[in-house]
């Protein structure tokens, strides 16, 4: 049974073929995310502290943590990343125990990561690329960590599933040159969008089912990339997670948390009412207001692929005697609990678990 | 590619590896359902119209015809079960073009349904159970249509999947010495509560791709025994439609549609609003009440599994372009429809198709 360990100060995680999926939190990323770019520059992790509890308290028991912030003031990442990647680091660490995943495309900001981690963190990534292998598995081998290989190369990422597998292949052959084990390396197959590829979802299934029988390693992905492009994402990732599950892939790194209610859905709704005849108390705040018309919650809370996930989970006899669903579906214990954070309906969210 | 061919008068419904998943609406069934038995006894088909009618909106493919009721009147089912059979077909029939499945365990009821259903029905079922091979296989033969069979025999239901996976081959191989090819056979591997023993879920996925690769059959399930006595049981059906899927199985016998909301759950949620101190107007009609306060719907729609199988077929590539996937996704066209039957949640459910 390939298991591969990750450890912060206090607690492990493990990735492993009879494990429960190991959720890998992608929040703390400013990639994409100009607001935490510019938070991140003017030294501010204020959103950093909120994602990362709220990461947790969905259910994510790693957090990826990126500093890929290009700078304003100075455009070079290989100045700017290394010292944000240990702030952030000492950021997350002080605040929740949970491992870590060390992502940068920046060298420098690798080393400075494992310089300052805790514990046993994953290191995301290495990929099939001659000059990356020759950067980052020394640093693998020197802090014996484990490490996420992505399976594309010097030719960029086929479409074909087999050159893809040859990659990985690759990767772990030249991690053994190093004396890296095997489960040490997490593959990420690479998930192409299905509405660009309609073939990509098979192609997944039946990569991830290779590498674990014929390589016997764990595997990984950014799982929300399946369902770029088309109507309704949650519904594609919520059927994609478990399928990846069945074929054995052993954790993903996406978002666990559900996006909270909008102020704008809000005042949309408030509207809405009025013209209804609704007449709703001035005084009733917010949190009350959402739950009691059925639209979530203002605060975070796990995503319904947490739901997908946990019951996958069950079914691939990870979830023993289902005491985790069982935990995860119990309706709230009090009566105030009941009117702000309860359960709301039958395929919606739960509540956060204590 | 194996392929199973129904047909009604009019229409064709194919169970088959590279298909659409096929959903079989069990719902038109009296057993576990007082109401509906006593209606039937009473010759009362206005539950029966309205499941026929609800199940093929929500997307069953083809219906399940059982008319298993004891009446209070005469406790032979042998004699009261093969007229009743006739007089439901003939109803369902008359008011929806989808080919049906003929479902009971008294074989006079079996051939009285081969009698009256028009095109090429599914029987259901055989067993491996010498008396049930005998009875049921030459009606197979003589009315040239396929059936299901279940992998269970004369010793009982095996929890060894290995014994299961032989019966169902004995099945195949009695079924070819009447002539009856492998691809008119619908294997049901058996789905234990996941509840009750841990490797259910495993042993079926196991089996069906066994069942596909080894025998090269269609296969089906009771899909929601599953979840037996554990909570959110749709969250767990949920995952596990896609799961089987992606290990290969190709059709369902369950139910495709949401409950509407019932009057009880309106009135607690009237009083939990007027001790909120929120207003609603007295003339409100229900479905808007229920809509405007993210109950679901007084009208029944497809259930949230029908989500979970849609993106399941996206992501087989039995959805090839997701045209399916968009067109189920659609926000509703117009205004009013908005108002009453439209989209409410991200994970709730969806509107009924046109």
């Amino acid at each position: 049974m390939t298991r591969t360990i990750l450890e912060s100060k206090t607690k492990t995680a493990i990735i492993g073929f009879d494990q429960p999926f190991c959720v890998i939190g992608e929040r703390i990323n400013p990639t994409g995310r100009k607001k935490l770019a510019a938070e991140l520059e003017a030294g501010d992790f204020s959103t950093v502290e909120k994602d990362a509890l709220a990461q947790v308290a969905a259910g994510a028991t790693v957090l990826d943590i990126n500093a890929g912030v290009v700078y304003n003031s100075n455009p070079n990442p290989n100045e700017t990343e290394p010292p944000l990647m240990r702030k952030v680091i000492a950021m997350v660490q002080g605040l929740v125990d949970v491992p870590l995943c060390i992502d940068s495309s920046v060298p420098g900001a690798l080393e400075a990561g494992l310089e300052v981690a805790e514990g046993r963190p994953l290191l995301n990534s290495v990929t099939g690329e001659e000059d990356r292998l020759e950067l980052v598995l020394p640093l693998v081998k020197k802090y014996n960590v484990p490490v996420v290989a992505i399976s594309n190369d010097d030719t960029g990422i086929s479409e074909d599933p087999d050159v893809r597998f040859a990659v990985a292949k690759k990767i772990v052959e030249r991690a053994a040159d190093f004396g890296i084990p095997a489960h040490d390396i997490v593959v990420d197959p690479l998930v192409m969008p299905i509405g660009a590829m309609a073939t990509a979802g098979l192609q997944v299934f039946a990569l991830v089912r290779r590498l674990r029988e014929e390589l016997g390693v764990n595997t990984t992905c950014g799982a929300s990339n399946v369902s770029f492009g088309l109507p309704n994402r949650h519904g594609i990732n919520n059927a994609f997670l478990p399928m990846a599950m069945g074929a054995g892939m052993t954790s993903a790194i996406m978002n666990p948390v559900a996006l909270p209610v909008t102020q704008t859905k809000i005042e949309a709704k408030k509207a809405e009412l009025a013209s209804a005849g609704v007449l709703v108390p001035e005084e009733m705040d917010d949190e009350t207001f959402v739950t009691l018309f059925g639209l979530g919650s203002t605060k975070p809370r796990p995503g319904a692929e947490m739901e997908a996930i946990r019951a996958a989970n069950l079914l691939t006899n990870n979830d023993p005697h289902g005491g985790e669903w069982i935990r995860f579906n119990k309706p709230p214990a009090s009566a105030s609990e009941e009117a702000t954070g309860g359960r709301r309906s039958r395929s919606g969210g739960r509540r956060r678990r204590a």
